[in-house]
């Protein structure tokens, strides 16, 4: 089980928001708003000044709450927080998010008054998010601590990645993004300064969550790197972690110190570290959840050689060069599987591979042809491009096709993992986006899918080199069904 | 003017459709449904067993149609295409699009079907689009030979960008992808097996065609090297040429050769080939139209110093590193332009370039910045990242800062090109999608926006090299007024 006093703050059972305000527009009203709109647990609003805001009755600290507080948020000015926490620590609340900012990222003084804020903190026993946050969303549970109204900002739904990001903007706009695209989240964590809870903490509490199948994190920089080393060491073997960390150049570095005032490092050194560790790096953030979601829903690559299915030649040439570009193996296949695909698909058709079934397929010749590859023991990962728009595609193709493969991975001794590519428009985004509900994900381009197919083979390599493939792909297979 | 005997396929007076049918799902049929749902011209089915089909009146053969036909679609199986394109000889049709497949991408029979094929359009002094290709869309004149249903395939509307694909159904899949997205198109070819209008051809009519501002290609190989080369050395100077060639890995090349016989070559050869002529090369389809975008909407960039104006500062450093990635300039501002900045900026703002104007800003901010910025002379390519949804930025942002980034281009010597970057979901996409109306193509991720950047320094040190930068850029400034 994940540790609790991490646990409190996706999961609370009473929340209170310390400065929530009745002036739409303020942080302190936004909030709240979200938060009663998406949170199922009980919400108590702080303010002196009033007796009730967005219909919830309002306490004029939080000691005169009448009820256990789990979690306090905090969003009043930085020079009010420290005793704000001490009246929280008083009334025996076990987590502060602190979304205010105006602590160490101002300079020496706030610096200090952080320091004041995690001496109280410490001296309570509780646990703090930031300052200078947006603090956490689990669709799940509704805990949702950020402040943009749901006008601008989208939420996405409950999923298995989990998504830690240094940066709140940022973070902020991920979200948004990856509800659009339909990418689930699991736990969404914005820390801030990370004063307490910081990556090794999320880390160690991750790996243990149920609900969270692969762990993505956006980095600027760690301070204790043998630390954060220690904790990825402890998480990858169990889960996998996907880092886009920034400030890798020079002129990316500088930025980065204005920016979080992150020591973004010798880059060199964090590449070292994430090889050493099991790390899978990625240089974007479409490139982040591209990553995420091949590691969520597929198995890893029991070794690196790929092959292509592919409706459209074009496509499949391109496919063969991202591959190839990554190191993957694009191997002409045996005579024997050669054979064996040809007498399922038509004359024109190309069956070395790619294995080309040609826009005049039908469903059958990919279904056929995709139990051909995963059984040839030729085969560690498949690219897979269905052109659904061609007329011989019909409307059940991806049902029909994923449960063959889904039959078949459980006959293998290792599943083979599928990721597929559709380039289109509103009819094909709302097969692809079928075919991920099934389990497939799906990318635009063939260059995503071979990153993502990238991360499948490397991870599948490290856990072959810890010791740790064929347990994981146990567990995974429980999980997926298969 | 463009060449006259190009230019019938695109914009033809009459078209017939040989091989029209009246069976829905059959390619004569969709083929005939998406002419007449776009076309503004007559069209002429032509059917020995129908007396109309759609509506139209058909003809038993083309000899029938009592007008003048300009092109003839010809969808008849591959044997009788050689007869049907004498009769449309006789009847003085001026160009033939094949759509039908059957000839030399299938061995010696094929082979000797397509030069006599090429042999009767010589004869008669026809041009042939095709045969084995999807052939053209035009959005302007409607002309649309594409025999995907609207249902299942989008179709974009007018634009600057011409595309063309060796790949028909790649070629499809990104039409119905650039619906989507919002990208216009100036005229889209495919022209299959090549056999008479080629690369060259279309080349020499595209740099004269005034809808076309761009040219982008997707290729898997050309025949004749030279030839190619000399028709992008005369249409660099003119126009940017952006060219998406896979099979450039020994893998890659072989899956090529099985998709469309093409010789993919030697792939240092067409680097060197693209270097020499000032072709920006790509590596993914949306690199391609991110590239395309670019270099069609906005002016070339005079040199390579790139500045940042964020609202996120997370976002800034990873657009800092993708542009240090590629070889650009993030250079720290002079005091003098940093001083100016301060001015205008809240004092948690960070001035030096990155310029963060963080989440606290408004939109006076990011215009009072970037009209520093581009008088600092200090920058010769801008990457804006707006954050639409923070609660500072008003719906009018883009109207009021593109107005300003236009007044100061008018003013300025060289225009200086701007790029934004929007991370985000449906409001973002909305307010993403305006400001490419006004002239600003925007990107997903800051590594996207860094890759078109580069395209504009790139196509800039190319104009320079040649000479004729200014008169580019005259031009360019006529055409979107400043």
């Amino acid at each position: 089980m994940p540790r609790k006093d991490i646990e409190v703050f996706f999961n609370p059972r009473t929340v209170a928001v310390v400065g929530a305000s009745r002036k739409p527009g303020k942080v302190g009203y936004e909030l709240l708003r979200n938060l009663k709109m998406f949170y199922k647990g009980k919400i108590y609003p702080v303010n002196p000044k009033a007796n009730e805001i967005l219909g919830l009755k309002a306490y004029p600290t939080i000691k005169d709450v009448p009820d256990e507080v789990d979690v306090a948020v905090i969003v009043v000015p930085a020079p009010a927080v420290p005793s704000v926490a001490k009246d929280a620590g008083e009334a025996g609340v076990k987590g502060l998010i602190v979304i205010s900012g105006g602590f160490k990222e101002v300079g020496p003084e706030g610096a200090e008054l952080e320091r004041k804020l995690v001496e109280v903190v410490r001296k309570y026993g509780m646990r703090l998010i930031g300052p200078n946050c947006v603090g956490v969303y689990v669709p799940k549970t509704g805990m949702n601590t950020l402040f943009l109204p749901p006008e601008r900002q989208g939420f996405p739904g409950h999923g298995v990645i989990a998504f830690i990001s240094q940066s709140g903007a940022f973070g902020s706009a991920v979200l948004d993004w990856a509800a659009m695209r339909g990418v689930g989240i699991s736990k969404f964590v914005s820390y801030g300064n990370k004063a307490d809870v910081d990556d090794d903490d999320l880390l160690e509490y991750l790996r243990e969550d149920p609900d969270t199948r692969v762990i993505t994190m956006y980095i600027e920089g760690v301070e204790d790197g043998r630390a954060f080393m220690k904790a990825l060491r402890e998480t990858t073997p169990i889960k996998p972690v996907a880092v886009l960390k920034s400030g890798r150049t020079a002129a990316g570095a500088r930025a980065a110190s204005s920016h979080t005032g992150a020591l973004a490092g010798q880059d060199h050194v964090y590449s070292a570290a994430f090889k050493q560790t099991g790390v899978i790096r990625t240089y974007g953030m479409e490139e982040l959840f591209d990553v995420g979601m091949a590691l969520g829903m597929q198995p890893p690559a029991p070794g690196d050689r790929a092959a292509i299915l592919t409706v459209g030649g074009g496509s499949g040439v391109m496919a063969t060069d991202a591959l190839s570009d990554l190191g993957l193996k694009v191997p002409r296949l045996s005579d024997k599987t050669v054979e064996k695909l040809r007498k399922v698909l038509l004359p024109i058709a190309s069956p070395y591979n790619p294995v080309d079934v040609t826009g005049s397929a039908t469903d059958e010749h990919l279904i056929e042809s995709v139990e051909i590859l995963m059984r040839s023991g030729e085969v560690d990962v498949i690219i897979w491009l269905p052109y659904y728009i061609v007329p011989g595609i019909s409307p059940e193709l991806n049902k029909r096709f994923i449960e063959r493969v889904r039959k078949v991975n459980r006959e293998l001794e290792h599943p083979i993992p599928i990721l597929g590519v559709a380039t289109g428009g509103e009819y094909t985004s709302r097969y692809s986006r079928e075919a991920e509900e099934m389990g497939i994900p799906m990318y635009l381009s063939p260059e995503r899918a071979a990153k993502a197919a990238k991360a499948l083979v490397d991870y599948g390599k490290w856990l072959r080199l810890i010791g740790t493939f064929d347990e994981y792909v146990e567990k995974f297979r429980k999980q997926v069904g298969y």
